[in-house]
């Protein structure tokens, strides 16, 4: 999600944002005591174990704002940091590695958070079928971050926004009258390159969205016996998502009744930061 | 900080941006099945107990893109909610209701987990003068809604961004050669009604700092003895602000040694969100 | 696609910038002549026969800078018009109506002309079951306008964007080293919620695309003989969809072949205008 | 119109606009399939015989996005190429090549055409003295792009915009009262350095315009025989141009009638487009 | 310049970024102390005498942001203001009053200013037939308002921008290889409905200017019998500008002299401001 | 103000907005005129004697738009020029020397006026402690240059915005009910590193506003007796500010009083421009 491309065309703006919303007219502190001149570089240091994710933005944050700035690291995406690990180094004025610090580590810590969160609830799944999904319960502006960072976590992704996926819940079969007239109208109204996916919070609306030819069947909020009832009536008929309280206790008997997909909101709403720093800034001759 | 003033100037932008990220070009579902014409209202329920905060974000959500719609409540920031609490009601077409329901649960789940979230521990330290702060460890473009919402759940906020507040850190008394150097050079350089905090982390940077002239010593990764012969030390001649590692559970102690403040970044960068839904939408003639 | 959400979130921003492109610092000549308390109104007028489109962008390009503006019409995007039909009249400052009329026209021509074009295309093909497509290949800044006016003439959108649809085409075949490849390449990265699509250029690649699992098969640029062998081997085990070299001459025979879909680029990318004028201003007292 | 200069300040713009209509995440299906690190190269084949307008600009869209992309071409704006013409070549890395591809046509085909349908009416007037003009007829947000179009066609700019042109028309006319009366107005109002064009739909206000010393005076939707008797009547006293029902088929006997404009909108609203495409990408080690 | 149009399309813009420019996150001096629902009013007094300009921007900062907000004024843009004057009265959010109050006289104080200056300016040449103009040399991102105060002063406006203006300057010239051959290829390349105008440093460039068919011929910079001797040899044929070394005690004998156009950079970029302030706040119940 | 990080995230986008300002589509005359691929230089001249503020706004403009260009200069910001001194040459392509030309002086012309003028003042002050502080009484959108142009002329800073700093003026005192109260409500509401500033009118106020700890007091319109006894009676326990009807000439015996800072409005709204030009421009092979 987050190549050259996708970089320069929808990330730099919300990094420029970040950048405005922490220095309204100068780092007042760091321009006091720093000569504009002075070259320096500082280390990136993780101070927890974790998933690391991020190392691009982190990078992009100073490089936006530094042409001679450059960051140098041997992990990657995915990679696995340690408390204490020595991520990487970054180079630069001095004056641009303390003032972009704080941003750069904001974005980093809140990636890297969601995809150790999504790595530790992958790893719960990993002897079974079942894949792990995001939702769009993510932070206001973030989205494109957030999401990116469950799949470096192992996550996959569900629909990105509203625009690009189809998802008939409750409000929409009661505005349409039922659940087959909803499904009629959404492959009559959407590209025919969508799925139609039908929220279903009983057995009953089960059977109706099998019926009415979802691609995509929502189980929601169901207890365990229904929810094998229904695995079992749609028997590969449609794909399967289970959704609603899912805890990562959870994961393992959902994953046994044999759904094709987890989607769990906490991977991007309420994943804790994994905690970076940067530190022993020295200046370079 | 939500007057209406900075919610016209400073909010307002966000909140458009958000919805662009949910709405690349419509909402397909919602638009394949409910009318242009149609009106209703809908619930705002909270699912759990907590500090509501961001009533009026959320409000703004439907009221930007919709001018029938409106948002009744007899709720206001600050208040408690538990779980089931009808927060209130949304009136307006069922189009805007559909499509900006996430958006808008987005920004209050998030701001009311952080209000939460500081209350508690606010809370611990009601019996003692110390005062709990934020950071700038905020979500990068989100920093006005969750410094809001620190202050809704009852803590202080710190400096703003790099360009309202002084703090020299280590790397900046290194740059400058010495404590006493940086607090000139930021007294020269930067506007007279600005305070200077100075970072110390050691009781010999402590007596520096107190020596420079300091206004306010932030008392950095110490342990408790530490922390307590500095703050004796200092005697009221500067404010006193303890930071690092900082747990919920050390907070009553913290508050014990006297410091004049505690800043805690798991404010804003780790509180889980509060859950709130919207139910039971209704078609209204 | 254009509803009181999209409209407000993604189509006011082009309005705006449509009106700067015209507007540098004012309408001098209007400015000149006119009083700016003078309220007038001024006919809508159609001048060739033809399917009208952009009702309501029209109507919001002089709402958007007169609060006191109205357009009254008992029209709706979609409706058949003739060459002198009144469609409309349009009150406000004068002002107003003279500054805002070349940019209202210039939406509403373009999109009525693919309207209108698409309606021809799609009467052609009228008693088959066969689908019109429209492409990517719209004008830029332009693809929420007229990819609307596609449907409001009787045509189906294909995907809306790179993000949103999944289009496998030789390059990306090549790349992949084989159909089979790709496909399992866009299983795993792309949202499970996508359909995959298959760009076949042969009878040798629709039975490989056939094999990979894809949900679509385009068949492009094939002699009817081809496509007729290709629709008969896919055999409704995958939608199909004809392009290249789509003429309307040649509509009615791929149509007898029977494929699902048929795409045009034509559709966005080359449709003249519908011709309409705002005339006989009048002032009211 | 599109020097380095301009195409900083007001073409970039457009062109990451455009990029963002087609990229709200990510190109899923390039991302899936093609490496990041794979560099690469394809050609830029024409497909119909026409004048070639945009090469700067589609050049432009791949550099933005990727600062290692480069085009090469022996081709300048205005050159004829023909059906199958290897226009250029374009070098980055893949992923930039396949997803900038339509966005790159989109401007080149369009342009193109514009350039190509201006060509084909200034053969017919080449042995005359009369110029031909566009209109303020063009697509919102591309008036830019297709001025220079029809410049690179040989054709002439009338005004860029309302700000920068006084043409007044039959509703400024009755507005104030009378042609006299509206061309002092302008000449009080307007800078000093605009010429007042007057709109005359009849040979009285063709002696009226005259007479108020008009710089140019309008001839719109008139007769030959009303043509004649104005331009002879003008005498050389005004710049004349004709306006209204201009056909590429009209024009000869325009330009024997010895107007010094023929303004004719359909050059950037009806022109269809000039097909190229992307062809033969190939890896590069 | 600044009628409802312009405001709404290019005015607010600016206006909005002046407003965040001075509230980053809120006026925290005024929210500390100030109920959000306490309505009030505050008097708009000046402090100097002078021509008042910009009252419709002065009541849109206030409006922009408080809907509920109003302006009451009796006085129009252009009248004279004495020491002392109550101008008008701003009701209001309390809140509202004091945070806008500075951008507010801001931008009034400036625009006062200029148009104050320029109407001293004008008073000295009031029986001539000469006018006096501005020029590009204003602040930036404040043009729209400058020249506009420059014609409430009872000035002219020279071109609005580079874009919709055509004056050839000495470095042109020298490009051209001679004035004959720039005036060609401006007439060849720009709009037919620009005039164009030359400048002219000597007796000698004057005759060539004029032999070119110049419109206009900028006289810069020459003492007062070239002047004298270069009007009288244009005689008529082309219209006469005046600049460089312009000042207020040198207008008379330029405009005795005879030429048609006077242009003055002091009048945007040196005149002082004019003082007003923002008094007699009041609660309303 | 002006570093590096600065340029890039606040003022690039001021300098992009002028440029678009001056360039609605092209620069016609150059266009025209010269050739896309002239290079040339052109010397930038001062034409009075001052403090030169600005160089690298300056710089930043042409670069900006030409990556080829490059400014080379031996002077920097606080250098006094005369009338005649060569300050630096700029290279670039023709085109743009002379398009950006305007833009260019039009910011270092009326910084270099602010620092000038700033620069008078302190000279008269320089055998005082007191410190001369600029106000936000700036231009629009000018501010960030216009601040640091009073630094770069000798003055000091006041806060930069409402957000960043607190001053409790007469009518947040009424509405506050008194002093004591209005700083009370600050000092809880507002960030812990925030000075408290109170404006006081009489002596009355003074001791007030010293009773209730402001930690600084200003002074404001006050005769020199009742400074002389205000300063007496804060005998440094506050920090002293003097404000109002400050002109150049009263200035020293302000100095005398003993006050620590004296602001003065006119260093931004009232100083003249220093005159630069662009001159010699020469062809380069």
């Amino acid at each position: 999600m987050l190549d050259c491309v996708s970089m320069k065309v929808n990330v730099e703006y919300y990094i420029k944002a970040a950048l405005k919303e922490d220095i309204t007219s100068e780092d007042i502190t760091t321009n006091a005591i720093v000569d504009p001149k002075t070259q320096g570089c500082a280390q990136l240091i993780c101070k927890q174990a974790g998933v690391i994710a991020g190392l691009e933005v982190f990078r992009l944050v100073f490089e936006l704002l530094d042409p001679s700035a450059r960051f140098e690291t041997e992990f990657k995406d995915g990679d696995l940091v340690e408390n204490g690990t020595l991520v990487g180094t970054v180079y630069g004025s001095v004056r641009t590695l303390l003032t972009c610090e704080r941003t750069a580590l904001n974005f980093l810590q809140r990636m890297s958070g969601i995809a150790t969160y999504t790595r530790e609830c992958v790893e719960v799944m990993k002897t079974y079928k079942t894949k792990l999904l995001d939702t769009r319960k993510t932070t206001p502006n973030m989205r494109i971050f957030e999401k990116y960072a469950v799949k470096v976590g192992g996550g996959s992704n569900h629909r990105y926004n509203l625009s690009d996926g189809i998802l008939i819940k409750d409000n929409h079969i009661a505005a349409a009258g039922g659940i087959a007239e909803a499904v009629r109208l959404t492959k009559e109204y959407a590209p025919f390159v969508r799925k139609i996916e039908v929220e279903a919070e009983s057995f009953e609306m089960v059977k109706e969205a099998l019926g009415a030819g979802a691609d995509i069947i929502m189980l929601d909020n169901m207890d365990n016996d229904t929810l094998r009832k229904s695995v079992e009536r749609i028997g590969g008929k449609a794909k399967t998502e289970c959704s609603g309280n899912v805890t990562k206790e959870r994961l393992k008997e959902l994953c046994e009744i044999g759904v094709d997909y987890i989607s769990c909101g906490a991977l991007t709403h309420s994943a804790p930061i994994l905690d970076f720093s940067l530190k022993n800034l020295k200046n370079l001759d």
